[in-house]
């Protein structure tokens, strides 16, 4: 028997009960062992619950218990997940969570710790929710270099955006009927300007790269300024518009982005809708890769804990995770990254194509029927240091997009 | 260092040698250890070849020699493959393979073997080509019971399809077409009439479910019938045509049965086109998830070949992989499955609904306006033999098409 402490009974860790109890036998049969919850940390009590008796208000008392071997970590946020689950590893405990802040922030050290004890942190539920991606970049990407990994990372936004485009409707609306369903947040910040994205790419970028990438050094850019216009171009060019968080390999430099991109209909992650997430690689032998799932919800997120869990019994007494170095990978300044743009600008394309070639050089118009006094219109490949100087002699810009084929 | 035997240079084989020499550096990093080629074994010579120098032409010379810690079985087929793995795992060294037909006939025992000796068999090129799919299976989707596996697992009859959707040509100008670029074979029967497909939807059901599923009871249907005129119905109604091998779990029931079934545009699959491979699967708890990628070709092969190399390598005296056992899983009749079907039949609507919907109950027609003198319609949902003894009444059936929703 393998005693397992669980730290948070939200909605993850609650689900992590519910996947536990649901499919005991296969799980005890996968791992070996048999997966007994002996603690459940929680400031509440839960008068009632199957849990009740196993819940603690003291962290002291799980770390302090020689027979609990691995801790699960599903409370969120930096503090005190970070010091309860360096405390853990410190003790010799593995560690499996779904806490992205964390392991954006302090993956590496963890990751090293418990190498030096021999012993496992484990975080596939931090990114894609229960898409497998963190296992397979671990132990199944391994011949390959990898120059590019890019995701649908967020499933909030990406809901936003497909009922946008599917129905028509501007953003506040749609954030709005998102809030009343429970798919986005009462402060939905951290996934409307990006922010989560951003921590999960950075995750993927120090495991496909080996080295730490930093997320305050990504360029991040959410889709608060995407509008219902900005869709009937999309859909126009038979496009769509998806927040993708990517990072790319270009000769010695290394690029990170979150920002808003129009994809075309050939592009992996074109039909990844709705809540559903998708992260695409490409490596130099393998070519391209995709995978697709739920990227959040408390059952999902659950199964990828729980596969951790079953892993981290699996190999008490042997690391498994590769490393990344606590090397920072320097980003290339992302103005010097190139790209082609969608532009929309108010006007009149036939007045005003000339003067606009004369800035952007060859550009290809776009028109929207039902959207007079504007039109749009997409450029070649440049930097986007250059569009930033070409924009400015621009006059009438809404907004800019920009591509990816 | 490791020192590893290849089996066979033909096209999978050069490309296991041109990966890793390709990506020398980052893979000896990861397996912790320089891999050296040490025998390349084929019935040819390479002269000239930089490995002219490691071909021999002795199986035994290879498992003879006590430094081949690792055998990678690229021959294809189920002999000299079976007697040679089988050699070579008894004689307690780690084989990865890309052969599925001997994974498929053979991969319990051996996997059983691997067990015994605490070694490894590995096998994730068998199925996907360059996708992680094995791995995952076995080491990512532990904490779910899998209750659906569908793939498209053939990149040749997926070419020929996606070819027909999109140009509008008829099975035989495609085939022809593909033959002479190198997409399928000049001895095409075992892609088109689903055998190959037939084989890896058995290697993952038995993986999936734990017990052994023989391909030959698996009801296998190609896509030879397939015509043009199918393919519009299919636009018409805003679906795809897919070859796919699917196996379920109804109740108590295991169904599994290779067939082109008509897709809608909401399926992961839908959009999985020319040689791209995809494997959907459905987890109680984790709900949907799809891998996406390069399902044959000599690189994305090799890649999950070495990848498999680099796991057993990290992995020397220990054995990683889930057994199947060799418990037969009883499949359902498939008489008993149930689906809905599209159906072509000569004639006019107007004068035969009457008649079809006596037989067939309430069905719903579709028209292509360029197809005179003929229909179609889509039947509600109903057993196999309830549908075959149907269509017996029915006059004029020119094909019959399964759904998947």
């Amino acid at each position: 028997m393998i005693n397992i402490g669980i730290l948070g009974y939200g909605t993850v860790g609650s689900g992590v009960v519910e996947v536990l109890n649901t499919n005991q036998e296969s799980i005890n049969k996968r791992a070996n062992e048999e997966i007994n919850i002996k603690y459940v940390l929680d400031l509440r009590d839960f008068p009632g619950d199957p849990i009740q008796n196993k819940i603690v208000h003291d962290f002291d008392k799980i770390i302090k218990d020689e027979e609990i071997k691995i801790i699960v970590e599903v409370m969120g946020g930096v503090e005190p997940a970070y010091t309860f689950v360096k405390n853990a590893l410190l003790a010799g405990k593995s560690v499996c969570t779904s806490n992205k802040e964390l392991v954006a922030k302090h993956g590496c050290e963890l990751l090293q710790i418990a190498r030096e004890k021999n012993i496992n942190f484990l975080f596939e539920a931090s990114v894609g929710g229960g898409i497998p991606i963190i296992r397979p970049l671990n132990s199944s990407l391994t011949a390959d270099e990898i120059d590019e990994i890019t995701g649908i990372l967020n499933g909030t936004t990406n809901y936003i955006l497909s009922k946008m485009a599917h129905e028509g409707l501007d953003f506040d609306t749609v954030l709005k009927d998102a809030q009343d369903k429970g798919f986005a947040e009462r402060h939905p910040e951290a996934d409307i300007e990006g922010y989560d994205a951003c921590r999960k790419i950075a995750i993927l970028s120090s495991l496909a790269f080996g080295n730490q990438v930093d997320y305050e050094d990504i360029y991040t850019e959410g889709i608060t300024k995407i509008t219902a216009e900005d869709i009937k171009y999309a859909n126009q060019m038979g496009r769509a518009i998806k927040l993708l968080a990517s990072s790319k390999r270009v000769g010695d430099s290394f690029y990170a982005m979150v920002a808003p991109f129009m994809i075309s209909s050939e592009h992996p992650l074109f039909s990844v809708n709705n809540v559903f997430n998708g992260i695409f690689a490409h490596g130099n032998v393998l070519g391209d890769v995709m995978f697709y799932g739920s990227g959040a919800g408390k059952l999902p997120t659950a199964s990828a804990v729980v596969a951790d869990v079953v892993d981290a019994a699996k190999h008490l007494n042997r690391n498994i995770m590769q490393l990344w170095s606590n090397k920072k990978l320097e980003l290339a300044d992302i103005r010097s990254s190139k790209t082609r743009f969608f532009v929309r600008v108010s006007g009149n394309e036939n007045v005003q194509l000339n003067v606009i070639e004369g800035i952007f050089g060859k550009v290809e118009v776009v028109k929207v029927s039902d959207l007079k006094d504007e039109f749009g219109f997409v450029t070649e490949i440049m930097t986007e240091a250059d569009y930033q100087v070409k924009a400015e002699k621009c006059e009438g810009i809404i907004n800019r997009i920009r591509i990816e084929d």
